[in-house]
């Protein structure tokens, strides 16, 4: 039944990173191959990732129970000594760590990683039932199949081993895991296509299909991909308890107008929606999708480019409710927001959707890991007060959660961070996202130097060149009030942003450098004044970064709690290294306490939080 | 085993109400007997809990299967063709409602009030067991008694069976249901009393059983009640899956410094701490309860008097954590807090506590009835915007709730009110609340006359006085910035109050009369400063009513989740009847809207909201 035959094409291993190419016409853009972080922060973070937090998964997966599952399916049924442990979802940790493994094989292997990864592949061989079906819960329990898809995430699990197998195949060119996946995702087509059976209550499916469809060509996934975006809506998903809104299934996507509901699923559907749009010409479809991501930055989206207003729901608000305490701006509603647009520039190639992944990546997300790479947040509040309690979040980060859904997240997706810094259209290469890398495209090899996101000074170097003219563009973020740039030795020019990028045509050759230097004085950020929570304050960002002030910074009897600012005073910076922070760039903001005292706030990228004691936390600061 | 003998000391019916007479010497002041409500907007509150509330309790009781469930309890299993419904508490909302019948008996029976209540009576007779224990959940479940506490609710459900057989008998003689409850009280009695056996999840069985020794003299109940009041914070209420803070199980109470978890439970405990506190003259013990009630008003109450600021746990956010569109503020809630500072007026007479009765009274309690008594809030929030969703809360009251806590509370407690006017104290009447009453202490008959709260004036006549000097002290509420009085025909002179009352002592002769002029001018009011999520505010209130502005009552254009005013612009009135809601006085502010469209806004009373279309709500305005 499967597609993947022994004689499938051959692909280049280490090449492509998710949303590989696809024959599909309907991008703007197409991905930027064979990018490669090589210094910089983002470069830590994977190197910090490889280092420090796979090692914590590995040891998880078999500490928690997630692997002994998977054993318990081989036997078929719970043991005298061991019984499942942990949420029905369980299986999705081992295929996340898995995807990691496989982006981060292409770039070398460490720390028996691809010894592990062959190890539990073939343990889910031979946990795989011989129709395809694959799901150590319900094989373990003996619960009926499909029986109840709200809750039951067993399409969730399916979708996450799809893009693992994915992922092994694209980064280490191993197809084992890829085999599984097509009869499991053949198993779903037979089950599924041209039926109106259910829908997963979490979505993930529809974009792992689509992708499986690129990697295989065969079409059935993509048919069902677009049948399960089109039957959402129509209550095939079922109660799950929460409502028809908290799982997306309350209105057809095509006249959905905004995010509603639980977030991480809604950003993993509209990733999926806009796969299956450019995958199959769908404009309106598309337009659906981008009409709901604009109303989400509008009126739904956190200064931190978090998403999640409320703790009852994990889900989004109202209009403009966005209160930074109560913020739930779950660690993997960023990574869903990052994939979904990241689709949509590539559909679309408008510099928007760059510009929100660079406040997503560098805010939302990195927050979600500590500097040392150990710890872990399920929860990224903008305020943590002094005598802050919430069961369900502590307020500190974790090495690991009995819903460890976040964790494994954090880890392939910062495994395949250097597969969104560029893209290619129409002879150009763009570059979006600014780091230490070697990129290509466009017949372009270009070599990144950058102290980015400290410095606003990027340099492109060519380092070889096809013949005849060609693009070079640049993103130029819309924070950088003023941009200049120079060409090899020509004196430096203000950048004037074409759609949001600087734009290079010309017969390149090599050592060619264009140095573009971006606007990185620490700015006053106010509010929509609509958003009652923060109504009054402002806060201060520097570059793609939001700032925060915490306790253990500030001077005797200056109280985070009761801190007020003048917004529009100056702001001064200084470049410094912190105990447990490591390099940072701090701000120094005059500010008074509730008591009227005088002296400065201090205050740190938000994403370095919680790295020392603990203490309260704001983003947003009350003017005085 | 019982206390309750037939030949105990008869008492007068339809004298007091909760919290009657005592022994305790502990007391600064003791509750007026035989208040009676006689025009007005309070006695119209409690005309439509007779003839439009009560009867949708009856109806409900019987189809949402509470009575069923104690009929199963009186068969011992479950028949072919009931089973038990509904949540484990479910018999308590049968005792709620025979509590407000208890206190509605005292004004006279109608619609079958007393007939309901003796074949309910009856039943619960059959179906107590006969060691003493009642409820139907675990007689027809066979799960095994106090097997789980922290989640059972058995001892709240006795508590409350308790109460209504305490109003019963003061409010109609009716010494049935006391013999039942005195059976359940002696077996908690025997299974509890010296014991370190368990803690109810649900605090109320303390109250409870203070009222029942006050009823019957047994000391037994008070020392089961103190002992539970000192149990807790010892982790015997075990885990309810939301921790410990959740059931104020976390710390002993005479330490605990504020209130924090599940509001309901807290302040229900906190009415029990004060009542054990005033019965065994324990000054520390008041004193902790004291300080919570000062830290709760200071940090974690809504300008309507409310409390609950997280959905997610019906709970205390942190301090000064006051969102009033996530505000959840139970209406069980507001109930609790008014028994509290009841219980803290008595034990103290400041008025400060009979202040914020009054506020809780006529906001946070007032708007979960709807004006026509037929539909109730269980959630009240500050503010509703257009786009409003909440599962657990749709913005709308309702008949009545799967977990209908609310409605027979509202029904006991409207039943109750004319007890909570006025207390006597060394040879004063002190006069609380204003409303057409007729009242007694201190050897006065008083009749008051007064269209409060739509007007200022409150008039007080002596109909009979006894010999000799008297006091008669009137509670000058703290928002009346200018108040006036007259004796008799005395020119009006200034109030000066002495600790919040005016305070008139003489020899007092029928036919006396004092008015009182209470400065209803509407006013602006700010919050705290460190309230994050009303910052840049202003709500407008009038007299005891916080006003709310509703989208229905504005001109074209106006939009209220818009809305921008200058607070300490002239705020003008008007009085008037608005169909669906009745009586009012309504106020006019300068605003504009988003699109700075210049007009006014037109605000009404909280309590009044959503009796029309259910359109867009707010309290607080955001200041241009």
């Amino acid at each position: 039944m499967s597609s993947l035959t022994d004689d499938a094409v051959p692909r280049d291993a280490a090449l492509d990173g998710p949303v590989g190419m696809s024959a599909a016409t309907d991008w703007a853009h197409h991905p930027a191959r064979g990018a490669r972080l090589t210094g910089g922060l983002l470069h830590d973070w994977q190197q910090r990732n490889l280092a420090e937090s796979l090692p914590i998964a590995l040891r998880q997966l078999k500490a928690a129970g997630n692997l002994d599952n998977v054993r318990l399916a081989v036997q078929g049924s719970p043991s005298p000594t061991l019984s499942y442990r942990g949420p029905v979802f369980m299986d999705s940790d081992i295929y996340k760590t898995l995807e990691a493994i496989g982006w981060q094989l292409a770039l070398g292997d460490h720390n028996g990683l691809a010894d592990f990864a062959a190890e539990v592949t073939a343990l889910l061989e031979r946990a795989q039932l011989p129709d395809g079906y694959l799901n150590s819960y319900f094989q373990v329990s003996g619960e009926p199949r499909y029986s109840r898809l709200s809750s039951s995430h067993e399409m969730y699990c399916a979708g996450h081993l799809i893009q693992a197998a994915v992922a092994l195949r694209r980064g280490a060119g191993d197809n084992r895991l890829l085999a599984v996946a097509t009869r499991l995702a053949d198993h779903l087509v037979r089950e599924f296509l041209g039926a109106a059976k259910g829908l997963d209550g979490h979505p993930i499916i529809e974009t792992a299909l689509v992708e499986l469809y690129r990697e295989t060509g065969n079409g059935d996934y993509l048919a069902l991909a677009r049948q399960f975006v089109d039957q959402r809506g129509s209550g095939l998903a079922g109660d799950s308890g929460m409502g028809r809104r908290y799982l997306q299934d309350h209105m057809p996507v095509r006249s959905s107008r905004t995010e509603v509901g639980h977030v991480v699923r809604a950003l993993y559907l509209e990733a999926g929606i806009a796969d299956v749009a450019a995958e199959t010409g769908d404009r309106e479809l598309l337009e659906s999708s981008v009409r709901r991501w604009e109303d989400m930055l509008a009126a739904k989206t956190y200064l931190t480019g978090g998403n999640g207003s409320r703790h009852s729901d994990e889900g989004f608000g109202d209009r403009f409710e966005l209160p930074p305490d109560r913020a739930y701006n779950e660690t993997c509603a960023a990574i869903a927001s990052f994939h979904w647009s990241w689709r949509l520039l590539l559909a679309t190639g408008d510099a928007r959707y760059a510009d929100h992944m660079e406040r997503v990546l560098y805010n939302g997300f990195a927050a979600s890991v500590s500097a040392d790479g150990r710890r872990f947040f399920y929860v990224n509040p903008l305020q943590r007060r002094e005598d802050h309690f919430e069961k369900d979040d502590p307020g500190r980060r974790h090495e690991w959660f009995k819903c460890a859904c976040c964790p494994p997240n954090i880890m392939r997706f910062i495994a395949s961070l250097g597969h969104y810094l560029a893209t290619v259209s129409e002879g150009t290469l763009y570059l979006h996202q600014f780091t230490g890398s070697r990129l290509s495209g466009a017949d372009l090899d270009v070599e990144v130097t950058t102290g980015y996101p400290w410095s606003g000074r990027v340099d492109i170097t060519v380092l070889s060149a096809a013949e005849g003219e060609r693009g070079l563009a640049v993103r130029v973020p819309r924070w950088s009030a003023a941009s200049r740039y120079a060409l090899n030795d020509s004196p430096e020019r203000a950048v004037v942003p074409a759609h949001g990028y600087l734009l290079l045509r010309r017969r390149w050759r090599p050592g060619d450098r264009v140095t573009v230097q971006l606007d990185m004085t620490p700015r006053w950020t106010r509010p929509d004044r609509r958003v009652d929570a923060v109504r009054g304050c402002a806060a201060v960002e520097r570059g793609p970064l939001v700032y925060c002030f915490e306790q253990v910074d500030q001077a005797g009897g200056m109280r985070v709690d009761d801190l007020m600012t003048d917004a529009g005073e100056p702001i001064t910076e200084s470049v410094t290294t912190l105990d447990g922070v490591g390099q940072t760039v701090q701000v120094r903001v005059p500010a008074s306490g509730f008591q009227r005292e005088d002296g400065d706030a201090i205050g740190i990228p938000y994403f370095q939080w919680d790295n020392r004691d603990g203490g309260p936390m704001r983003v947003w600061m009350p003017v005085r």
